[in-house]
């Protein structure tokens, strides 16, 4: 019953092309490609549910009443980011540079449906990468954020704030290169240029926002205020890890022998930041407590972003583990020390994380150490902080002075789901009084 | 330690067949088909998860009292339908046809499990989207439904109803032909042949159901009855359109360079009808609505899935557009003018867009439009529902008639889970009555 | 704007090795081992998001108070397991054997980011079987064992006990062989070497541990202790099903046209168990029970898992068919005559139904059918059990002994959430007392 005529067709069709080609090569280079599309294409669907993972994650971290307030806005970030990065920030990211930031490229106006597959793909890769970036400050400002706030944060940073940095450091990868790049820095699958990037960002959010009602006594003591489901947590994070494979693996975007390395050391990390932090708040809380134990698989996979395709199996264990503990560490930290109110840990999380993965990636590098190539890392570390910071901040205050940034005290303390978006995501479930 | 000889063993083994072949392009092509066989199994890997989303999706809209019963409805109608589909559906819909439906090709009869794999990979391709179709209409007949006359609907759509219209649009990919593909009706991926044919099979099930208790005030008022769980719905979202990828660009059943543009096209459509969806909320109901957004995203990608393949990322955009704004209006419009009672508007997502999409195919085609091809588009979606409502709506008047379509008042007053599976979803959590 | 010949670089240096080596075909094996990686690297992916499924699926079926418990287990039993199978694990089971376990390949030694491809991608894949066969063992010993005793468990299984027993039926995959490959025993994807040996190491954790408090009345009668969330376990089932599709097609480690096949018998059999079983349950019960179906399942799934490479589609429907009648009753019968508390049912899907489809592997063989075969098989599935059940009970005992296995009475009244990890799970809801 099969029509294994019709099936080989296209394929019989193609071979004059290959035959009296001047070499065989051309069928072995055309399959290559192929390939590599279709790597890079499933890698973009393995980040794309990424998504899914950091909604998870965020509503299980917090509170009941705000949930559809966060699973609005990490649908609507991704959404309008698509056709923000679409318009605008593609362009910017990987247009012919000026020097500070490219120039066109703009709406895949080239392309067609039929066009050039690889812009197509690459595209498609890129804009999710785009929307993890925005999607991570959606947790540090989780549950006192005005919706129409966020949504014009979220527009910004996807045309502006993280493609110009992009531009920087990956802008070649189209035409064109970028400063930071051609000085040596290297970003393989963007510790810097996603992870602190976003992190930066949330820290400029919660700083302007100012803490959640209830988040520090009066004398500034912090205090707990638990998430409301931790199943949705740990969903989240095996979501996250799962498409972590796509995140750095598919960085080659090239389906070549360098996606094992990379997928093994992606994993290695994970296992290791989980551990590290497990044990660093069984030291620290006195229990193996279950968030920041989540939270250290994921700085593990952060901070491995960046090296996973340059270090040793056993470096990338070094390195998971020393981001379990750091995240740990600045949580309590930034809680403790500068009153940060980040519900999520995103700052510790992706901010520092992401630094010390791109640290990582020169100090453990295998062809060698020198002090030179990670002072360019440093560089390009503090670049992303001093690009981001200011210019999120900006942003914040001046949403703030015109549409608004925080919701009301009264809508803040009845949830954001009833005040902005009108129905409750639980409606059945008896609650207690948050 | 690697045994890299005896792994390169059955590529030696290959190379006299090769060498000795008249051109060496028969290593390129085996390759290639190997690669095509790959993507196919994976997007039919993705398709089959959207079973977890239409179940989460369908859950989380709907009361606690009803999850265990949604749940079983959607493990059992891909269960079913995938015996179901295997002894018949499959023949029917690809087998040699005799003008009206296919008549042999039933049970894979010549295929054990070495035989063709291109027949093998197509069928699992092939009864992910017949479980699609069917699981559809699982949404809008929740909460009242008795299980085993859901069964019974499950097994003839998927044996009769579903194939029975896909042999006339795609009976061809095997052998023999459909006449509406004869017309030169196009369906890249079902907009029609999968989504309106269930969409409409929802439309006759809701009507002979009549609405859930409480849903018309004696005025006729419709009344919300709010999801139970918004965090699943969000969740649910997010895995169709993840699984979506699969459904579009894994039509091409091949790894060859399409998939990159109808991925591209997949996801701007799915934002904009995201985007388009809240606002029309906004507007319409004066909140960016939860459940509203996310029908909205799923509205995008039922309508670009037949066009995913032959429309610019431009046109993608403006086709979820217009895909949101429907998906509101003619949910609100068959609420109150036809007092359809649809708990997760199954019939405008996937039947109205459905129609949507498909004509949308050639208002935007790249090679140019013509009123005549229009035509034939709107030939096809009027046969989808000429065929469908009509036999559907039998259907559902003899299950009814016979072993009895709808639970009891009193089981539907106390939920399904406990009178049709006697277990609680949810035996722990204080419940407000509903 | 496209860089297409920077894409094209590196295969046209390529290209030189090819046209000069003695055949042209170098680099259709060169493509073809790309994306055996890639295949391999995919389903590594998929099986390591099944962790996220037995998750869900043993935190849906168990109690509100011990989900972070289970999350935690879940979580670390694959971060630390994978630590322990890169240093010890994988050397035992793939290095060479000394008869009786490999010495070597410890460490991924000889292998850095840019070492051997293949060794590392069949490492990851590896990694995520033996984490598999861990993981079983959670949802056996739920709700009242000891986090730091179920961690000093999960060490041992995935250093020693697991790939002990892998190296017998799967060690020549590298080099050296095993004493039951060398007999004949084929187990292709690991019904036995993954899912009875997690089976059995479940039956000795339940049986040292003993039931939870008020399992059994006084009498001896078995009491349902209901699952607290019927939608987690819906997910982690779709979620399994989803990852099987690499656990078992996955397990050519080639993407050759055999997978089309594996993924067809793996789902034909996953779909007949869940019939079967909800119709078992249905007799025996009264009513199509959720949480019977779906076992029945993932049954299903894990009895296809050593023959869905050599048996028919209709013989994989039987297979299927059996499992999720021997599931049902397996249960019922553990429960009735052994006073056994599975609260997840582990050992009947995984250590009965993995050892009904060994047998079933020759009888069903596409080869034909002798005795003299079948008993190397049964031989088979008693070394599984007389090494894994036996070495698992002294391990308990050991730990039982040492730092302790099971919670205190109150601990266990209360629940292990905030005795062992001081969180709740579900803090704001209010909850009735268990």
């Amino acid at each position: 019953m099969t029509l294994k005529l019709s099936r080989l067709l296209p394929l019989i069709l193609l071979l004059p092309r290959v035959i009296f080609s001047q070499d065989t090569n051309d069928g072995y280079a055309a399959v290559q490609l192929n390939m590599d599309y279709l790597w890079t294409l499933i890698a973009a669907i393995l980040v794309f549910f990424m998504q899914a993972g950091f909604a998870m994650l965020e509503a299980g971290l917090t509170r009941a009443k705000n949930v559809v307030n966060i699973m609005m806005k990490n649908l609507m970030d991704f959404s309008i980011g698509t056709l923000i990065f679409f318009f605008i920030g593609f362009g910017i990211m990987f247009g012919t540079s000026n020097g500070f930031f490219g120039t066109d490229g703009f709406m895949l106006s080239d392309y067609s449906a039929d066009g050039d597959p690889w812009t197509l793909v690459f595209w498609l890769y890129q804009v999710v990468f785009a929307a993890t970036a925005a999607t991570i400050v959606s947790g540090a400002m989780a549950e006192r954020t005005k919706f129409i706030g966020y949504i014009a944060y979220s527009a910004v940073i996807t045309a502006i704030i993280y493609p110009v940095f992009g531009s920087w450091a990956w802008g070649s990868l189209f035409h064109g290169s970028g400063w930071l790049e051609n000085l040596g820095f290297i970003d393989f699958a963007g510790s810097t240029v996603v992870h602190s990037v976003g992190g930066w960002a949330a820290l400029a959010g919660t700083i302007v926002l100012g803490p959640r009602i209830g988040k520090f006594s009066s004398t500034g003591k912090p205090q707990a205020i638990p998430g409301h489901n931790m199943a949705l947590v740990a969903l989240g994070t095996f979501i996250l890890w799962f498409g972590w494979f796509g995140f750095n693996a598919g960085s080659t975007t090239a389906a070549n022998s360098d996606i094992a390395g990379i997928a093994v050391t992606t994993n290695l990390a994970a296992a290791a930041g989980a551990l590290a932090a497990m044990i660093t708040a069984w030291i620290s809380i006195g229990k193996p407590e279950g968030s920041m134990t989540l939270n250290g698989a994921i700085a593990g996979l952060v901070a491995i972003t960046a090296p996973c395709a340059t270090v040793s199996p056993l470096s990338a264990i070094i390195i998971g583990l020393v981001a379990g503990v750091l995240v740990v560490q600045s949580v309590l930290f930034l809680e403790r020390k500068f009153k940060i109110d980040d519900p999520v840990g995103a700052v510790s999380v992706h901010g520092v994380c992401g630094a010390w993965g791109t640290l990582s990636a020169r100090i453990f590098h295998i062809g060698g150490f020198s002090w030179s190539v990670l002072g360019v890392q440093a560089i390009g570390v503090a670049a992303a902080f001093l690009w981001t910071f200011p210019t999120a901040f900006l942003l914040f205050k001046l949403i703030n002075k015109t549409i608004g940034l925080r919701v009301s005290r009264e809508e803040e303390l009845d949830g954001l789901d009833v005040g902005e978006h009108g129905i409750e995501a639980y409606p059945e479930f008896e609650k207690t009084q948050y």
